[in-house]
């Protein structure tokens, strides 16, 4: 067990760690900056490599979110549901603090901003409201969750499974960052929020309930309409 | 029957809430917008990854001029033509209303604009006309149909197709946006424009009638050229 | 023969309406234009997917360059280069013509400008002189030609080639449009160069010279040091 | 050996080549310039392409750093270090030459500039300091070997690894560039600072310390937790 815990706090470190990185260092640098599209990709290829590099061992969920959709699906343990959400905060939290700790290098830091966190209203990065915000982190997260219920399947090749599911979660940010600033995943929402507190961790309680509501009702919906071959 | 609509439902409503919400939210946010290059990818890995999840299920056309030059390959049954095209239909329809429910939640919304219709003449995104739009919507869809033919047949390793296809799309929305804003998909044309009606409604026929000549030509010429091994 | 011929005279007017086509219509569109970023995706993608497409009933040459470095490589029976580079042509004049018609129905047409010609001195995009043309052109091809006979070798999973080298030639623009505006094949140049005329028919002989050179020199490094297991 | 030793010259080559090439030709181009995104798909692209073609014979290192990490994970033998880091130097030197003679051929040549060096403090492209740039390179590497070592492992399907460790290093790049222009690969970082000189050179000795390590204690982590099934 503790082989896949690891596996589950490398894989959120990673997902926090790159994704988060990439949009607080590297999204709005003059000139040359990655934007969202660069955002976008940082995500989805967190999950890409490590569902390459460890997904065999814990299943790759690195998602609290993932990790709920897969057991109601009768894919996942429920028995390990705890651990697994325990571990993968774990790691949100760690590459929260890393990631402070080089963003504070910086000779100009001041503050550390919206540090990537997620929100909606005057927290959107668009300023979309919540009614938008909880439409689309139910959207967005059962449709992540048909992805990989799907391309999991036995019906697919072996393999392809972690590209199908890695560019899914960039197609996900290249559609909703303007919105909540793309969660999906309550442990990547809840790390930068420790940090930056406020508004963040007022808000963050849609990004808990939006994202399990959608991916559990995609457990169902594919386990009762889809499974089987 | 109904778990192989239910697939082309799932798979149809990616590919527009996906597509045209990454243009209606993402394209042109001020400094970061992700542009036609993050439009062309979302576009393409909604194929992509439906067609992981369940393309094995369905084929995962997602597009009435798939299915219909699929059944002019002699790939696809003609008497199931109807019952995909309608479930496809559907499938838009409901992304375009999910879309519009979160674009009017935006703090400063005051109209759905353009809503990422496709058009000619005037409603060219770079003002081509009539002939242009026919040419490149009538060429792609043909060569769109050559890859996922050629890429699904068994002469090519099980597995691949999806990013054949998927990056296909990109590719086709890389070339093609500034021109119609990209269709080579009836169904796709359709949900927007019922939502923004007036031109996007009237110039709606050249969105079913290229697209589906370019695929039944496409099916006729691999069929009779490029099929057998 | 026949079908190998249409399997290439397919690929390479995909290569060159795809390409040259993101190029002229897509890349520097007010605001959301592609960019070379853009142009270097959709060169990349026209090869990924027809080599996925056709690639198995003809090898996916594409480029007079390739098919040299494939003879010399002793992959390709040199009794069947003149017909492959001949067709190659004929797909790249096709490609042209309709990428001619469709800019010539833009509302503000005037001429076809550069129309993705490939230069050197004055006609480099970054004003590069003809000894960068040259070395950037020679190696370039060279390193393509090492990537595709690498990875179409027994010692490489089946399959995964196309992904190999069509991002390969994403990458080689990447590098490169600033110096040459990118050729490694001298069927993509002479088809718009024949369009234009001038300048670009007069630095034609050096996207010729220079990739078939590279992509010689490639088939013999190959065969002779790291072609056998 | 000749053989391994002339793949890891020529991954390593095409790394510097293509990485350094896109960043110092493409990266800042007016207007349709790649930006910090191309660079990135420049630097991943280079070793997905070269581990697909030559991985299969050498290992598809092209980085001292991977090469020691795979040394202590006892994936690689220790008696091979030293020709193999010795040729990926060699490789880095002479892709900054030809780099070098590219790059003086533009008509406005002046001087190199920084040449895509690596850096920290005044030298790093967002003025990060020495701290940020130990823990970024040491965490970037570290994340970089799981990648590899995991991907590389019996437990996933063959061909996928050049994939997930390309766009791994895409990724990495995503990340970094505005803290230390990215390097996570010695050799890369030693090319251009010998044609540079001055602070690339002093600052040079970080850019071999912190890789190896993070990359060494990947090595040990792997080996001991995450290695056996």
């Amino acid at each position: 067990m503790s082989k896949r815990l690891l596996a589950e706090f490398l894989g959120t470190f990673w997902l926090v760690f790159g994704g988060c990185g990439a949009a607080v260092l590297a999204a709005a640098f003059p000139d040359l900056g990655i934007g969202f599209v660069g955002v976008a990709l940082a995500f989805g290829l967190t999950v890409l490599t490590m569902a390459f590099a460890v997904g065999g061992i814990s299943g790759g969920h690195f998602n609290p979110a993932v990790s709920v959709g897969m057991a109601v699906a009768g894919r996942f343990d429920a028995k390990d549901l705890v651990p697994y959400v325990v571990v993968q905060l774990i790691g949100a939290v760690v590459a929260s603090t890393l990631l402070y700790l080089i963003v504070s290098g910086k000779a100009d830091f001041a503050d550390i901003g919206s540090f990537a966190t997620n929100g909606y209203g005057g927290a959107s990065p668009g300023q979309y409201g919540l009614g938008s915000a909880l439409i689309i982190e139910f959207v967005l997260t059962f449709m992540f969750l048909m992805i990989i219920l799907g391309s999991t399947h036995g019906r697919v090749p072996a393999g392809f499974a972690p590209i199908a599911i890695g560019l899914g979660l960039t197609l996900i940010h290249l559609i909703s960052i303007p919105v909540t600033n793309t969660s999906v995943n309550p442990a990547r929402s809840t790390g930068p929020a420790l940090f930056v507190g406020g508004v963040a961790l007022q808000q963050l309680w849609l990004f808990w309930v939006a994202p399990i509501a959608g991916a559990a009702v995609a457990g169902l919906v594919h386990k009762a309409l889809l499974e089987k071959d």
